[in-house]
């Protein structure tokens, strides 16, 4: 087998240990010189390829690399720009195919979710159908945890540790305050169309009247006046109510609950976030004193507090997409499987990309309590391995010492330009 | 001198460290056991004096007061509640000296900020003037920094690091996501009056160009179109930007910028918090696609990114007042002063609750650049040794293992109840 170059991207919202995945697949194709050259990397992810701008890998220290393992955020940029089908935009596809040719790349590591999946699996398909085969392995990432046939995906599990900590420390601090000041006390968290991170909020509560009191899932209709009757009860019980929101929660009709019908100073619709609409509600049914905090890019950067075995299992999928694609694999993703024993384990498996592609996964509803309101113990069993371990990044001047690659871009060998609408 | 008891007590908004100071003074006392008999903490603070509801720290376990130094909010429950002038309310100060001089109590040692420094005072002198001598210490507390004769505050240099790294990481993430995403992210951060929590954000920013790239004071009323042309080049130059804010940032009228205007679905008007007040704001002028947070308790009770230095400042503290109180000093606060030399250094110092009580230290100006938009080297060199070092409490199933005490009451000696209108 020829040695080729590889092409590896970061796809869509970044993790916290997106950048482990890479640091696995950067090491590990330096394993297989016989089958994998130069790791190029995208600028800014796909549009990287798109325009050429292509990432030496090669020219980055040895423990710059390393370093990738403890920093946040995506080292070689990331972007949202999902490529069009093939009927819609055949010349993007082509572009790709023209870009990788030149550059001798025979591999595309494609580190994302669902979207990116996609359109990981067109890639190897429209190449083969032009001439140039292309193995395309698409790496699992994102917090939303909605990917299929993976038991979890890299990136959730740190976050689910976030916001399991956050939770517990706000909740101590609500409880230790509540007899003369704050009631109730509201934590927004990601997840737009399935509840798994604000579920991972539950983990706090490890025994009976422990913050989070309420959990609210976009999975189930938001009902107002269970609601209030439910922070009431707590109050009263507890003394005070700590709660964790999903930014997708939703009334029964399907509007989100963020979008409270103000506008604000300069005419525009306010979308003023879930916690502060939940919150002006209390005030005005129940007339708690309250307060809320809003954790959006916080939770998913927040590699200070990552999970070991997410960082663990971020790098092993890195490694594996590259073992796949030196074993000859195309249109596969490395996938976490589960271990059927009581003890946790867990082991990397193979995902058809066919079968991966396009598909979001819920909250099964047995993970969520009957009245809606909180997490079963099966989702306790599902969720709290998935937190375990704390991996600290180095630290240098009291802040995490995270590496910034020097990016050396590759000459490009293309002389036409290729026009890319972000 | 004869064996007497303590009294301990919180107050005021908790931290991550003020169960240090707390751990600081149980663990001492117990070296004098020639003046000091039992520790007994409030019951939510000062109220817990009031009520007569006392906790007795000798029932708790050696492990379990050792843990208090890795444990935040407030252990025995802190409170808002602000005692009247002895004018006012002389009745309150003499229930105090009341329920001490039943259970045999000679040290008072307050936890808290300006307003309990002032408290501690008047408690000093009238228990001096009914004849019922108390030694009443006060041991500094506040996220604020703004107590005087200090150097710092306990509990602001765990906040400052939380906001510091959590500036850094959520930095990182919108750098890579800008080219195609999300161009301003501004994270909202405590701070009412004095900008001390959100210029330590500016230690997240350690060359030209790295995040954040404005940050908007209490102290420089806010000017809108400074502003926007500020964010403006910064994304034109940078690509994006991130923006540190205070809760507290005022316009040039003195109205809280997080005063929107708005009113929301049930009439209330709203207070949405100033980051999404400046997000709106820039969405509506300059068009950018913007994300924004908003820490509240989240960064007070960040125990588990605690600055070491703060830690062992808080416990420090808490052993100083012991030790004053035993050298029969009364009215006075142990206060960290700041070693001239170039390294940085501390020791504990004293100051005359006389000098501290209701004063509150603004951040300089010369701690703010010119333009009003970041730190100076100043504020750097006063800042960063505040940050330095990490704490990390032990972890149990992926979550941090703290101590919940048992907290067992004293019986009641007093036949009367007091009522304390919370």
């Amino acid at each position: 087998m020829a040695q080729k170059n590889a092409f590896y991207a970061q796809s869509g919202g970044v993790t916290s240990v997106i950048n482990a995945s890479a640091c696995g697949v950067i090491q590990t194709a330096k394993l297989y010189p016989e089958h994998i050259g130069t790791v190029y990397a995208g600028r800014n992810g796909i549009i990287g390829a798109l325009r050429e701008e292509l990432i030496d890998t090669s020219k980055e220290s040895t423990a710059d690399i390393d370093a990738l393992k403890h920093t946040p955020a995506g080292a070689f940029g990331s972007c949202r720009y999902k490529l069009k089908s093939i009927e819609d935009n055949r010349a993007e596809y082509e572009r790709l195919i023209e870009v990788f040719k030149a550059h001798n790349i025979g591999y595309f590591f494609y580190n994302g979710g669902g979207d990116s999946a996609d359109t990981c699996l067109k890639v190897a398909q429209l190449s083969e159908q032009l001439g140039y085969p292309i193995q395309a392995i698409h790496i699992p990432k994102t917090v939303d945890n909605d990917l299929p046939f993976t038991d979890n995906s890299p990136g959730f599990g740190s976050v689910a540790k976030y916001v399991a900590v956050s939770t517990r420390e706000a909740g101590m601090d609500v409880a230790s305050m509540s007899e003369s000041s704050t009631k109730v006390f509201i934590l927004e968290v990601m997840g737009r169309h399935a509840g798994w991170i604000a579920a991972a909020g539950g983990l706090a509560n490890e025994k009976d009247g422990q913050p989070p009191h309420i959990i609210l899932f976009p999975e189930i209709a938001f009902d107002k006046e269970k609601f209030l009757a439910k922070v009431k009860q707590t109050v009263e019980e507890h003394g005070y109510c700590v709660i964790v929101t999903s930014e997708g929660v939703q009334n029964a009709d399907g509007s989100f609950l963020a979008d409270a019908g103000t506008v604000d100073a300069f005419g525009h619709k306010q979308l003023g976030g879930a916690a502060p609409t939940l919150a002006n509600m209390i005030r005005s049914e129940l007339n708690y004193k309250y307060h809320w905090a809003l954790a959006d890019y916080l939770q998913r950067s927040a590699r200070h507090i990552a999970s070991a075995t997410d960082v663990e299992q971020a790098y092993a999928v890195g490694k594996a997409a590259v073992e796949f694609a030196v074993a000859g694999k195309t249109a596969v993703m490395p996938a976490i499987i589960r271990g059927k024993g009581e003890a946790y384990s867990w082991t990397i498996g193979e995902a058809p990309l066919a079968e991966v592609a396009n598909v979001e996964i819920m909250l099964p509803r047995e993970y969520i309590t009957e009245d809606g309101f909180h997490i079963t113990e099966a989702a306790r069993r599902y969720l709290s391995p998935l937190i375990q371990g704390e991996d600290y990044p180095p630290y240098k001047n009291g802040l995490p010492n995270y590496v910034e690659l020097k990016k050396e871009m590759v000459a490009k060998k293309l002389s036409s330009d290729f026009k890319v609408k972000v």
